[in-house]
């Protein structure tokens, strides 16, 4: 059995993508189903019922991934695991995450329809909030996997209501699971939409990623002191909006030195928010990112070295800057991205090496066993975002190239 | 009965204040009353249970004013009304507003302790939602006394959570009341916390308030397309930050032309907010603020002019702004404002002119009939803040002249 031979079912792949978008279906046309809430359980128990029609063995561990598998004829070996996530983005999009998922499906219900005997078993693997919009980190579930982050760490985690993830693990029932990390995986495939314009550009339906960016996360306060609005003259106010112009400048600077750099600015709160009051804190989150390491702490050293420049003009107000992540570069296996570009040259699908500028689960397993991520093109590289779309054509396609490289992986003896 | 000859109770004033603070306290040692919540009408029973102890007679609007009557000798004409507010900032100060209530209080109970018939009745007035935090505009339960807002407008308006003022008007009752004006006032006189430094600044303690400042309040967004903070080049992103900070710089140097502007963003808010995407839509407010009317309308075509060429400069975002209220300078009653100086002098109280830089319903009342608003320092000008605080003698001090210019105002026949 080779590349190409058999094909994944379009169809249900689709049908299967628009109703995991209705849990938590917004107005916008987008799903909104954040890391460990009802709606999130919702889905996956969605996706659970269709792997129980086929009677797939499913577990998971105590931080709530989950692990299905198809058995192969030796199953002494490692598996294949192919994975994604099923939560979203607050009022985020149908495809981010969950068309990884759902391929993954479709390449063992694939390998059933035309009853494929595997030698190694082939997993499928959800992981638990990649998203981090709800807990940070982001990818927390295979940070834990990988030994990343530790499980007490992430459980003591806290949204911005105080829940905390043990709790909400505890209140779903995973915490009765595996030990993080107890489930051997030998070899990781995903497949996930680009979220940036790239493949769309250049009419490319497959990237074989190549590599992840480096990316930094930061928290910035800026605290002064809150007061009327009308009666304190504006020199004797402790104000720290104008210094906020400043920082948005600088945050912008150092995202613009090359075109591979990125800065964005992404939460923004001023406290307490009322139209007559100057508010005495702004506190705001940075992401930096570039594909190169060195690169990326040259950015940190222009942006730390912006802030002491402001500190030091801005007298009246405190400037505190705290580094909460770095993720660092991250190289995908040659061999399976060349299988990846193979099985896409294989079924005509126009094919290009791409830069991951987003985090993926991944990352994390791409430092752990040999890993590959494929790409395929969202329509105006929108995502995070309710009006994120993939056509059904190049979903599949994405899918094939799994089965293809799944088929060259789990097959070999 | 002349200026002087009585005194208020300053240990009462004082022991009431701070009974009133315990009602919504904050750990940072504020109070928390937003208006028509369970907390502000906690605090409205607190202030009537006091007024049932003198058998007071009280009534109240349909927009939730309170009116508490102590009778005078010609109960047929109009009475003087002492007042202000009892709601709150989102983690407020214990003074600002509360301190007017209850020197106005102290002013019917030292009448009753003194044995003072006066000849015009004397009224205490709360009006409701003088802060605008939770339901937009500010001064709403004066600004409907005096025919300025339309009961039915304001019912409508809406908090973040989606309640109506007039959902909440009917849970506690108000809608039963009286017609929004139908309680005539005669003259009106307030005492508030300076909220600024000028009176502690020049060690004086009581602020004869000539005017108000002219204010306009803006909404202004600026619309881009959310996504992801990893792949999209920074080239092609629609991302309003950027914008936003030369809104920033705009914005405070329209409130930089001249010592006596102001201006400031108190609202501002990113969406989606999560700390890997790029937002697609900031939205934010802007209050401009000046004693003179010609100088703020310069302010207003400044600012406009600005957003216009920012606009003719981005391009890739759309900017609006839509004015949503305009406060006009207010000038308050000569005779009055004359009696509040000569009553400061009379107890060796320094004295002097000041300009308010706050709104207050003292603005809505003085251009319906002949008003004064008295103001005592607060420190370090310190308001809308948990540690906004004056002293019992300067709250005792402002009391007393309430009482002295009641004492001129209602004995005279």
């Amino acid at each position: 059995m080779g590349m190409g031979d058999v094909s994944i079912n379009s169809e249900r792949l689709w049908r299967r993508l628009m109703a995991m978008a209705e849990i938590g279906a917004t107005p916008g046309g987008g799903s909104h189903r954040l890391t460990l809430t009802d709606e999130d359980e919702a889905g996956r128990q969605l996706f659970l019922g269709w792997c129980a029609e086929r009677g797939y063995d499913v577990q998971y561990d105590q931080v709530g991934n989950i692990f299905v598998r198809r058995a192969g004829g030796n199953n002494n070996t490692q598996p294949l695991a192919i994975g994604s996530h099923l939560d979203t983005q607050p009022r985020g999009g149908r495809f981010d995450g969950i068309l990884g998922v759902l391929a993954a499906l479709e390449v063992l219900e694939t390998l059933d329809d035309n009853e494929i005997e595997t030698d190694m078993p082939v997993d499928i693997v959800v992981w638990t909030n990649e998203e981090g919009s709800r807990f940070q980190p982001a990818m927390m579930g295979s940070g834990v996997h990988c030994g990343v982050h530790s499980l007490e760490m992430v459980r003591s985690t806290l949204d911005d209501k105080g829940l905390s993830v043990g709790a909400e693990l505890d209140r779903f029932g995973y915490s009765q699971g595996l030990v993080p990390g107890a489930r051997a995986i030998g070899q990781y495939l995903e497949l996930h939409i680009e979220q940036g314009p790239v493949l769309e550009d250049s009419g490319t339906v497959i990237g074989a990623v190549k590599g992840g960016q480096a990316i930094r996360w930061y928290e910035l306060s800026l605290q002064g002191q809150e007061t009327h609005a009308g009666p304190v003259p504006m020199a004797q106010r402790r104000d720290p909006m104008p210094a906020l112009a400043r920082v948005i400048d600088l945050v912008y600077q150092v995202g613009l030195q090359d075109e591979a750099a990125r800065s964005t600015i992404g939460v923004l709160t001023a406290r307490p928010g009322s139209i007559n009051v100057m508010p005495g804190r702004i506190d705001l989150t940075v992401d930096l990112r570039h594909p190169l390491e060195t690169r990326l702490k040259e950015m940190d050293a222009a942006f730390q070295a912006g802030l002491d420049d402001l500190q030091a003009a801005e007298r009246k107000i405190a400037i505190s800057l705290e580094e909460i992540w770095h993720s660092p570069v991250v190289l995908f296996d040659h061999a399976l991205t060349e299988a990846v570009r193979q099985s896409a040259t294989g079924r005509g699908l126009p094919v290009q090496d791409v830069i991951s500028g987003a985090g993926h689960d991944a990352f994390h397993m791409a430092r752990a066993v040999p890993s590959a991520l494929v790409f395929v093109p969202c329509r105006d590289g929108l995502s995070h975002n309710e009006a994120e779309y993939t056509s059904p054509e190049h979903a599949a396609a994405g899918a094939n190239v799994l089965l293809d490289v799944a088929l060259r992986v789990a097959c070999a003896r």
